[in-house]
């Protein structure tokens, strides 16, 4: 897509944090794991929205209508007002769901509740959409986990180009092939 | 919820133990199971219903409305008349794909074919229902390794306490939270 | 059902290869490796389509009338042209996200960009519909890990028998019960 800057949007969901109850701290968690990891150049795009399954589906189409990755953060456990898997879903052309196994995978060796969330990823137009859950601890070894596989998986769906610190981490593109065609 | 009894519901899905034509192990199993387990006050309800999508959800809705917790075992499987997660779907309001992924993965040690499994869980209401196979060898594999997230799990979505007998068992309460706050 | 002979359908998915553009690998690495681990009479019925969803899903019609077992190769990626995963489910009675969940976990441990993958599989009829990826690589490893689960699994929806070389690789049977009974 565009050449230069790749944007990233950073959406917290939370009622509490929303209403100013308590400070965000998963939005900047996400931010600050990006800043260590991502070397080409990128624009965060940071939102909040409460636990409303509309209200998070609108951010979402916003922010993918602008971005080549969302990341969001919180309302993917078993709670009535955890709807975040829900609202991704619901934007999503198709969903990935290897994303939401790896992360829970990963969790499980820090606690046992891991299996209670539910979050996932999808794609919608040429934007990845991948939750996270809301606890920053769990942040950082989710994203480990799975972004070694973003930058390529953008490249697929056309979206702008990431790079990453490769003695961070490595994002491995298995073999240069142009994005939309499908034999992946 | 209530303070003092936690109430679950234990129900073998089973065309032919229900017309008796076998003893049914798998509910007993469970039974046994949670004796072993469950240290604070509970009750068992136990049910059993055949091989059939309507009946399975009649009961499931039943039982999920005086329960905090439904297990189930029977009808996971690849055969027609294996309709166990179907039902539970159709009566719940989320479900947790991490119970699934992770008791096929523990039972793939001891068989390929836990794979064929496709046992689920999810909420309805106040109570949270899991899927377990209708081989009795499956049953303690499974939920020894399930069972650490289901008491919060069930705090989180307002169900009855339920404490475990720490030397053989212990659930994880990752940090006391008011139940039904959208952040996990 | 029948006695003598198994068929298993082998669908190469691709736009590219079904323009003649470049030449299909992974149908003949899918019949090669079937050709060294079925040691009963089984018959290959390959196919090929373009990467369009109404198009695979006729194809996958066609097969399982008369294989008890599909093999799909390509289209599980997340770009816009991969919809074998969709085309699948949407012929199948249910799905076996056991399959999914296994093959990734093992790619996993070759690329990162594992997780990009949906493939699955799912029951039509007395036929298990397995999707492989594109890769030539990853098909052997997928196979190699799915496959102990699949002669079992046709046996319970009413299929073909299939026996493998158990110096190869073993296939499991848990216990002969007649197929069609819902207590897997």
């Amino acid at each position: 897509m565009t050449g230069g800057i790749a944007h990233i949007g950073i959406l917290t969901v939370s009622d509490r944090a929303s209403r100013g109850e308590y400070e965000d701290r998963g939005g900047p968690a996400i931010d600050s794991w990006l800043s260590e990891v991502v070397s080409s150049p990128w624009e965060s795009c940071p939102a909040m929205v409460e636990d409303d399954v509309d209200g998070i589906a609108r951010k979402l189409i916003e922010l993918s209508d602008r971005c080549s990755l969302v990341i969001t953060t919180g309302g993917t456990g078993p709670a009535l007002r955890d709807v975040t898997p829900e609202a991704t879903e619901s934007v999503c052309r198709c969903m990935l769901p290897g994303f939401g196994e790896l992360m829970r995978s990963v969790s499980l060796q820090s606690v046992p509740t891991a299996i209670l969330s539910r979050q996932t990823a999808g794609i919608r137009g040429a934007c990845l959409i991948v939750n996270l859950p809301g606890k920053p601890a769990a942040i950082g070894e989710c994203l480990e986990a799975v972004f070694p596989a973003i930058p390529y998986c953008i490249d697929l769906i056309g979206g702008e180009r990431i790079e990453t610190n490769p003695e961070r981490l490595a994002a491995f593109r298995p073999g240069q092939r142009p994005a939309g065609t499908g034999d992946a």
